[in-house]
């Protein structure tokens, strides 16, 4: 047992330590989060970090390293303030260098260094949510050609990045053949609105239509039929980022509550000498601590390969719920000026309630915990 | 034991239904949020109703009801989507009608049948939330006038009311003597700012600043000295409501989404087949049944006179919680429509969450509650 | 609307309270607890007083008094300390008026104003708790005489009552029909077995064998194919009384607290004084509120003719959870003399957690009630 | 990071797991339980293995094992169900070589190997709880002894240790002067008196009195006034030893939930394929990682030297309340069968309440985390 980083775990902790001291970036990002755009110029200096390179392997000038490394790094930001969910895409490098064919990688390779958005996965449809098998969205042959066709909706990133994985039904098989392809958003044949969201407004959402989309075979993305097998094995990882984005966040909020409760004078005492406000900090350092430990096993399960649905299931549903009752609480304790006024606070609260849907439902999560728990008790 | 409604509230209720009817109101209250902006064209609809004579007395041509008329009616006004928040200046007019001097009843009774928007308290200061005896801003007597100087925040609706009776301490008075002031806003020497607000937006939030605002004494509102008095029985009233809009913003909520789960197909089932489902909408119902009681009692006792600080600060505290964990659950039956798109889920979501601080927190209204029970053993 | 109790309520209460103050009850009920003895004594005094002819009609010379009387008299007794679970056979008496034949009626009124335990209903199976379709008791008619086959477990009363009601099948029927049987206990062929409870223990529950027991047609309880359909209607009635039994303990529990914590001097002060325990004051008079107001309405619906399954589901599992949290706060107030020591309230703690499972577990009420909730917005 | 236990705990491990396999201890724990006896047979078998030698170092023959060992033992005993809660003897072993002089080494040392109980600690007064620097019992010099007279409550093993250590303040001074000392229960002058108790009842809870109970100077244990600085040290490792207990009840319970989920059959499936029964599973599952987590940490840091008492009072208040929601969940899958007959989850179920008092409240341990996170923001 060791609980503790390493030293090239802690170089790069502190290396996010400096470069969020560089500026004042919540002035940044909440501008971002005002107008709805992507923190392209922040994503750029982690570039410049070299953090699109973490997980990438050494033939390609990547560092090699694991989940565990990652973790650390997130934990930081977000504790600092960063809206770690747009990162979602820097992992997404590995993802199409594993699953990809050569075009498709060298198209997302050029984007390695710039911060800018890549790519998404579409697979949510209006009447296909939790329940993504009955999608309807159609891939057909014709003419050595292949025509994709339907609609999809919620879809993250989808009006800022160039490409989109789509998933698709073969149009022309009896039995459910699942294809994804690696969509140039730039084609025509393609409707895009932008949805209103509640919170995560830093990243666009989006319904897309596909009418009659021309493609070429070398558009597929992955092998034939293998979309549900690529994409829920992905699952597993962007849950347990998500888990870790709102472990960052939840950090934050804590934090924020801590410093306003030990100034904040109220009844002449500060607020953190009142019991009430003690018992709020009580049960968020528990949550923040079971948070982080859940999290860091994740990944250190993750870099021995041995992480599971389970595991990651656990991992988001967990965060998403107790990092909310931890930013809800901080909130509490921050009063007025949390609820009216410019706080931070109250973006990380709106945001952090998407990912009890997003990624997976709550609902979801919990059946694939309780049923992967059960299953070993056979 | 009786738990049903007399013929003259159904009537009442009724006359709800068909306002509520008249149009899809819903567009006109998501443009007024949308655009931090009083609904004034729907509340003046209730005007014409009567509504804001509803507690007057018959000498005024009121309808001399009490608190469980007033109950039902903002109930249905509630469980139809009506933001029954704006309305707190109904029951202001009775205030006035207790405690103004018969110019300040005229300029009030003035905005009778208008639906605008009349007065409101300023209590509130940077340094003086919870703890309001703290408070700073004080008046000064000078050649037969009255100077107001200090600064509040957090005051709803005062970049729309033409009043706002502003709670001071005497600057001459060794001990502290704190009376309130009925200031036009029109008047010069009143700086006000906007304040964004995480919901409730349909109503604003302000900051003032008063700089040797110069006041005649016939402006002092109430009698010297009984400020805190004055505001102390007003807030029992206050927290009644604030629990009454919060009860019906939940009914809207369930109903919304128990609608929605018989109809949603996932997995071949409409969702409200699922067991998980089930068990959030059986919470749901348990925390209606609650609220609804606590509210009819709280309004029953005060009719009959025996309402306690005690009572409000349970209404208040419960159902600013119960209600957002019911509207919290609606929205997750609504999956990612609550969540990205145009739902009114999510402008409830927000509002109910300013209610756990605004119009005293939680905090306050638990140690209320804990002592007044308390007391009863001794 | 109206929340309070009329007059001849308000005599029953006070002739309670007035049997309550007669002896220190609790003395014996520690005893009969202890010794897993039916507090025959204390039975009998509440039939003296006529308890058990509250429900019947005037015919029997009964007080024809409803489901909101009984609601107020065991709130008291239950408020000052008396184990209304025991009492399940007062509103029995009732039942048998309704469904059995004269000879049956004639047995149990002979009961009438003794305080014995008189008979109780047997549907588990060791294979069929929840699902009590699933039961695999016989009964089986040769040469005019019913043979009874089978086992049952958890039977409530079972050691201490001279009648059973036994629900069984007709071996001969292809399909189900389920019909109740009215054994007296005295008869060969009945194994009883005695089992150990975490509560509730003035009252046994019991393993049950009968082996080709030996029945006469008269014996038939009700009508034969309507043993569901009877259990189902009583089901909703025993529920409701649980739900009763829970809240009066509850409030008990709290009474006991809040003496104490007005009382319990430490670090110079009475605990009542810290937040900390305020706080548990506040949430414990917020659930009793909720409890009082959901049994009475259930008790003014069932009145009214209107109760629901819906309704007594949702009593039943509010109040055996809400009521369980309220005992086990009021046991951490009164700290180490709850734990170790004599006092009543770790009997209570131990008691209301027996029905979370026993006539009928929470889950199914959970079901039950979240069902009926969304059939109503079909 | 990492989170797995080296060869050497493994091995210990396992010889845990060949221990308890070696005879169905239940029975025998049961028995004890039912007669309130403490179970020396099986501490016994602990001590042959050395257990009661883990944390001695070297120079005593001792395993020289840390926290994190400790730790992995008693996890594995609770997960099969031992009552760790008797252990708390073992570490004691270590106290008195700390504190006491060599007399009291002897003395205690000689128990080593027998698996017998030793000693414990009296702090607690009828009027000192929480508030411990309020007691009043007291020792006064005489002629060259010490007389020790006074009160004690509900301390533990009393009734079956051949010593105890009481605290007591110096009866001649004017500021408070706390001193312990090493009491022969064997002496006249000690009244004792058994209390009834919730639960954990293979270990006996006392009222002492002490007379005039005379002393030597060499009984005294510790520094002259150094009383309260040594049990606050103690505190720290008793509180995590009880979360430890805590945890790993919880860990027998919810396995024993898991293989009846997928065995018990209602409604033509396992209960475990019910989406109520997985969330249970999904939540315990939640809640043991979280347990498992914080102690292994905790003990981590306690090997390492920087447990802090925030750390022990979050993992006491954690895994006393979190340990019996998992316990209680448990209990609610088992339905019946935990309810009323053997099953041992109704022993845990009762046991792990005391611990939300015992060892310092819930409430106690909710202030020394909130404050101690507090301050590190100051
Ligand atoms: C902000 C946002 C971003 C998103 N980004 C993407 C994206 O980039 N790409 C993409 O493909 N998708 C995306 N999604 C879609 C997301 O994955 C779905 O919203 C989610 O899976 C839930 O689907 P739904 O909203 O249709 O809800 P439904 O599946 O309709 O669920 C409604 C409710 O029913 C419950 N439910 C459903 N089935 C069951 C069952 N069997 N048992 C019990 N309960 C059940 C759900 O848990 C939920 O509470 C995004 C969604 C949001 C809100
Ligand atoms: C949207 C909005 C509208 C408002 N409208 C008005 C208005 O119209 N007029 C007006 O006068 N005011 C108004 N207020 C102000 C409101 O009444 C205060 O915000 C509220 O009383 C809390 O004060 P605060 O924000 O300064 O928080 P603080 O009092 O600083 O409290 C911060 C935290 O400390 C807690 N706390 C404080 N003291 C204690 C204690 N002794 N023990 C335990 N915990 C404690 C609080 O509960 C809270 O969690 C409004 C506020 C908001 C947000
Ligand atoms: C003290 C006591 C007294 C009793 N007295 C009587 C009596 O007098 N007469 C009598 O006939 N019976 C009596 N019972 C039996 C009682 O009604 C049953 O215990 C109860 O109905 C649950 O059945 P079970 O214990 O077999 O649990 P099971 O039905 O086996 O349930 C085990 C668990 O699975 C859950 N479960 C079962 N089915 C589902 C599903 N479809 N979906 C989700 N979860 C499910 C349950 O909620 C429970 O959590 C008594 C029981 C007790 C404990
Ligand atoms: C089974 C058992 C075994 C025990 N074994 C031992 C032993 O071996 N040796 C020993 O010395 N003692 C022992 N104790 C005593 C134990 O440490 C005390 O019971 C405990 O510290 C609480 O004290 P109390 O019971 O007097 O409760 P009190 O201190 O009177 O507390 C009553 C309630 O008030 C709360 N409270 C008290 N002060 C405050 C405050 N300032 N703010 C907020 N809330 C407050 C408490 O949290 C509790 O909820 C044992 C107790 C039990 C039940």
């Amino acid at each position: 047992m060791d609980f503790k980083l390493n030293d090239e775990q802690e170089l790069f902790v502190s290396g996010i330590r400096d470069l969020m001291a560089k500026e004042n970036w919540e002035n940044y990002f909440a501008e971002c989060d005002e107008n709805s755009q992507y923190p392209e110029r922040f994503v750029k200096e982690l570039a410049d970090m070299g953090i699109d390179s973490l997980l990438l392997p050494e033939e390609y000038d990547g560092f090699n390293e694991g989940m565990v490394t990652l973790t650390a790094i997130w934990e930081e930001l977000g504790r600092l303030g960063a809206p770690t969910y747009v990162l979602y895409q820097l992992p997404g490098i590995a993802t199409v260098l594993r699953h990809g064919n050569q075009a498709q990688i060298d198209k997302i390779m050029a984007f390695r260094g710039t911060g800018k958005q890549m790519w998404n996965s579409a697979i949510t449809e209006p009447s296909a949510g939790s329940d993504v098998g009955s999608l309807l969205t159609t891939y057909k042959r014709k003419d050595g050609k292949i025509y994709l066709t339907g609609s999809k909706c919620f879809i993250t990133s989808a009006a800022g990045t160039p490409y989109i994985v789509v998933m698709a039904k073969d149009a022309d098989s009896e039995k459910p053949i699942f294809t994804e392809w690696f969509v140039d958003m730039s084609k025509p044949g393609i409707k895009l609105g932008k949805l209103p969201k509640l919170g995560l407004k830093m990243d666009s959402c989006c319904e897309l239509q596909f009418d009659e989309l021309e493609l070429e075979e070398s558009d597929m993305f992955g092998e034939e039929g293998n979309g549900f097998l690529r994409v829920k094995e992905e699952f597993d990882s962007e849950r347990f980022l998500v888990a870790l984005t709102n472990y960052g966040a939840a950090y934050c909020a804590f934090e924020d509550a801590a410093k306003y409760a030990n100034q904040r004078v109220q009844f002449g005492e500060a607020i953190g000498r009142y019991q009430l406000i003690q018992e709020k900090f009580a049960h968020m350092a528990i949550k923040l601590n079971s948070m982080k430990n859940m999290v860091y096993e994740a990944a250190w399960k993750c870099d021995n390969g041995v992480m599971t649905s389970g595991d990651s299931a656990m991992c988001k549903f967990y965060c998403a719920n107790a990092g909310f009752e931890v930013i809800d609480s901080a909130m509490q304790v921050l009063g007025g000026y949390a609820i009216a006024g410019e706080h931070r606070i109250s973006r990380m609260w709106r945001d952090i309630r998407v990912d009890r849907v997003s990624g997976g439902s709550d609902e979801m999560q919990i059946l694939t915990l309780g049923r992967s728990v059960l299953k070993q008790y056979k």
